[in-house]
This record gives C-alpha cells, sequence and structure tokens, in this order.
C-alpha cells in the first residue's frame, strides 16, 4: 500500500511516525478527509484551502504547496485502484524532542493515505438515530485538528447507547455532531448553527447552504435549544463521510414522523446531482 | 537508546509507531512524566497509579500491571545509565483503521523512554515570569490526556511575551499553569484551585499540600480571580520538572517584591529534602 510523505510517494510499510512527532505527543496536527467517487476528488480545493487555514490557525508551514499536494494526492488514488473511498490527510508539526514550545525550526509532517469506503446507501435511505452529549471540547473546534479524544468519547458513547451520533449540546444549545454538522427544518425554515468557534464548518455543511440557497429554502445560521431540537419537522447530518443523512430518532424521541422528511430529501436529491456533476460548488 | 514497548524493552530505532495509532490521528491516550534524581524515581507509584487512573477515566486497558510497569522503569532506567531527568510514558488505545469508535479488541499502545534534564537550578534561584492566557481547553483537563494542543499554544504564546508559563484564566478565574499547577500566598494564606475537572491534580501539587500540611500554613483551595493573583505576596508554579518554583512577574506585574517569598523559600526547601530522603509521601 502506497501513502504519501511530504512529497513523495512510498510504500507505507517503509514509513515510520517517529515517537516524538508532536501529532503523537501533543495532538499537535490538523487533518481532513476528502471523498472521492469514481477516483474523482469531491471538492478537493476547498479542503485544501481548509487545510491550508487550519495548519495556518495553528502555525504549523504546509511542507508543500496547494498544488503540488493535489498533484500527489492525483498520483495516490491512480496508483491506489480505488474507485470510491477517503483520502486521510494529516499535518503535525513534526519531530523534536519533547517540549510544549514549538520546534525552530519547523519539521512538518505531512502523511496521507487512501482507503476504500462506500457510500452508507442503508443510513441515507433509512436515517440514523442520535443522542446528545454534553459538548466539552476545547473552544476552537473550528480549527480542524487532531485533538478529537472528547469526539470519540461521545462517538462511543452514542454507539454503546444504540445510536450512531452524538449530537453535541452546550449550555443548552446544540452545535454540531461528533463527526458532522447538524440541520434541522421546522416549518419550511432550515435551522444550523452558526459557523464560529463552537463548530467545525464542514465542507459538505458549506455545499448544502449552496444547495439551500439555490432551492430558495430558507436558512437561519443561528443555535436552537435541544427542546427545540427535538421539536424539528426533519433533521439531517452532514458529513464527508455521511454526505446528507437524515435524523430520525435523538434522545429516543421521534423526529417529525420517524422518516427522513421532503426536505431532507430533496437535498439529497440535490447533493447526488453535485457528485455526479463533478464540478466544485466552494470553487 | 532503549525504550519500552508494553512489556518489552527494544532499541528505540527498532519501533515503529504506526500511522492509525490512534495517539496519532486521536491524541487518543495518557501520560505521564517522571522525574529521577540519582536513579531514583520521585513518586513512582503515584504516578503510576494516576496512570491507571487516567487510562480507566477513558477506557483504555493497561497492557501490564503496575507492579510490571515499575520493573521495567527500574531497568530501563538502569540501562540508561542517565543519572537525572525524566521518563516519558505514554499509553494509547493502539492501531486500528481509523474511525472514531473505540476498536473491539483493544490493542493499546505503551511507549516509555528516558530524557536526561538536570534540575532547573536558575529559574528555582531566581523564579521565573508569566503571562495570562484564556483557558478555553476541554472541560477534563483533570484526566492526564495527550489532546494538550491548547497547552503547547498557550505556553508558545507566553515564550513570544518574553514569559517562561502561560497560567490559565476562565471565566476570570485562575485555574493553573500550561504545564503545572499554581499556588499564591496571601497573608499567609495559601491559595490553590481546587482539584476539579478545571486542573490537572499535578503529583507536586499534592507534595506540595502535604508539605503546607506539616508545616502548619493554612490552605484555601478554592479559585481566585486575575486581580487577586496580581495583588498576592508569592506565587508559585509546581510541576515534575519545574519541581517547586517561584513566580515573580505576571502580565508585566511585580508579585510580592519581586523576589522569591519567604513562604516558596521553606516549600522549596522542604521539597528538596523530599528528594534527599527518596521516601514517597503519597504512598
Amino acid at each position: 500500500m502506497l501513502m504519501l510523505y511530504n512529497d513523495t510517494i512510498m510504500p507505507r510499510h517503509l514509513f515510520r511516525v517517529d515517537l516524538e512527532d508532536r501529532g503523537y505527543q501533543f495532538g499537535d496536527g490538523v487533518y481532513e478527509v476528502i471523498r472521492f467517487y469514481e477516483q474523482k476528488p469531491y471538492e478537493l480545493d476547498a479542503h485544501l484551502r481548509r487545510l491550508r487555514d487550519s495548519a495556518a490557525a495553528i502555525r504549523i508551514p504546509l511542507p508543500t504547496t496547494k498544488e503540488q499536494l493535489a498533484a500527489n494526492i492525483d498520483r495516490l488514488l491512480k496508483q491506489s485502484g480505488c474507485q470510491n473511498g477517503i483520502i486521510y490527510l494529516q499535518l503535525t508539526r513534526g519531530v523534536a524532542p519533547r517540549g510544549h514550545l514549538f520546534p525552530e525550526p519547523a519539521q512538518p509532517v505531512l502523511t496521507g493515505y487512501v482507503t476504500p469506503v462506500e457510500r452508507p446507501v442503508d443510513a441515507l435511505q433509512n436515517g440514523i438515530t442520535a443522542v446528545t452529549a454534553e459538548d466539552i471540547r476545547w473552544l476552537r473546534v473550528d480549527i480542524k485538528t487532531i485533538n478529537l479524544l472528547p469526539n470519540t468519547l461521545a462517538k462511543q458513547e452514542a454507539h454503546e447507547a444504540g445510536a450512531q451520533e452524538a449530537i453535541f449540546v452546550r449550555d443548552g444549545f446544540v452545535t454540531e455532531g461528533s463527526s458532522s454538522n447538524l440541520f434541522g427544518i421546522r416549518a419550511g425554515i432550515c435551522y444550523t448553527h452558526p459557523a464560529n468557534h463552537f463548530i467545525l464548518n464542514g465542507i459538505t455543511r458549506r455545499v448544502v447552504l449552496r444547495l439551500l440557497d439555490a432551492a430558495n429554502i430558507p436558512v437561519k445560521e443561528e443555535a436552537v435549544s435541544k427542546e427545540e431540537l427535538y421539536d424539528m419537522d426533519e433533521l439531517f447530518i452532514t458529513s464527508t463521510v455521511q454526505e446528507v443523512c437524515p435524523v430520525v430518532r435523538v434522545d429516543g424521541r421521534t423526529i417529525g414522523n420517524g422518516q427522513p422528511g421532503p426536505i431532507t430529501r430533496q437535498l439529497q436529491a440535490a447533493f447526488e446531482r453535485t457528485i455526479a456533476g463533478g464540478q466544485p460548488l466552494l470553487a
């Protein structure tokens, strides 16, 4: 299996993460998960811009240009032979004797590899269930860092409660899912948390906002309470892997009539067309 | 150089962290930094108990018993030949295809290695300066996890402001340092943040509480405001690496008379005696 290491494509079994890679000791890094369909990356440029922005936010220099990175991803994809899946990219501040201060000069470590992942057909068709969880994460979750322990704990809790996603609630207000953004529909209006430092502004979230706009569906980017959440006519999450996925039950309460709603279906269809179209919306 | 891997001592250059070690992709792990003086680990058992407790809090099974681990640390220390330094121990949830849910069964990865570190003689003598920083960390910093990005960012900010430590302030109240606990003395009373989920209950913090008790110095474990902080007669931080270290200036404001204070000096002397004595206080 091949992987990307900075500007090189190499066999994965030859790559070695150092014990003192700051990604391993501090979670000092950022990442992206990029979908590809029939070997074509979806919204690649938006993902790479966000990687650049995440890296800038915590001041890790990118060891390659966006253009070189895109070319390497293309090579990696072709060489993988994989049709549908994800590219996982991670950038850490690299290897240095352990200490909190940034090493000078930084020698960032960029890695990437391809994993086959099929579309979650069943979840897209029938919806998933969720539970709420206290949002105890740090206050800069708008940066896509690998400090993801609270997200994994919440997802695991949801799983053990028989659900597929945890929906974070901070001070009584819904923020987002443990690995997704969240949208609700109530009386024809679409609600989602504003893109501030309490949520990660997902690429799929941004695509869906474009689709809502194109469909003339009114959108309010404002936080809703847990009670308002239960009362939505429709709910769905968005993520690179889960796409536009209906949520039909939260904390054991049925949302709407318990079936994926009509606006969710409309958005799913519109989202499918963006996949088939192959043209980025977020250029 | 030798290192510990689960229950084996092996050459470090032969060890390979996998790309998909959950420590590297999620910060899904816990750690300890243990001081040794003249090859004798300081409060070893308290550190190993805390490692066990941290691991239990996020449900990572320890791949070895506390007794085996202590024996391996002893071997590692002897083989290193190093007189004064630290043992860094890290435990992650191990390698699994990337996904938020805990892998079943878990195959935890425990690593450890020795680094020579001398005592910070100059800082202990003259004190350090600090700046305050907004405490934006998650709400379970009582667990000693490797999700340390906010700590590194704060420490770096302090460094760039010409200071040696960042003191976190949450909602106007002082919590702790970016890699230390904080104590203040005002009118003969010692103040420090209570050991709840807003701070990491340091081993050195706990030793110092014993020393304060033994010296009949009254202690109030309560949060103080930033203004009260500036107004302390004496300030010091505690940590495994920094020991009991005076803080003589915060945000450019002189603390007390700008010199390490008498109670700080008394505690430093008492702490020295615990090193020389070689008997754990926290047994």
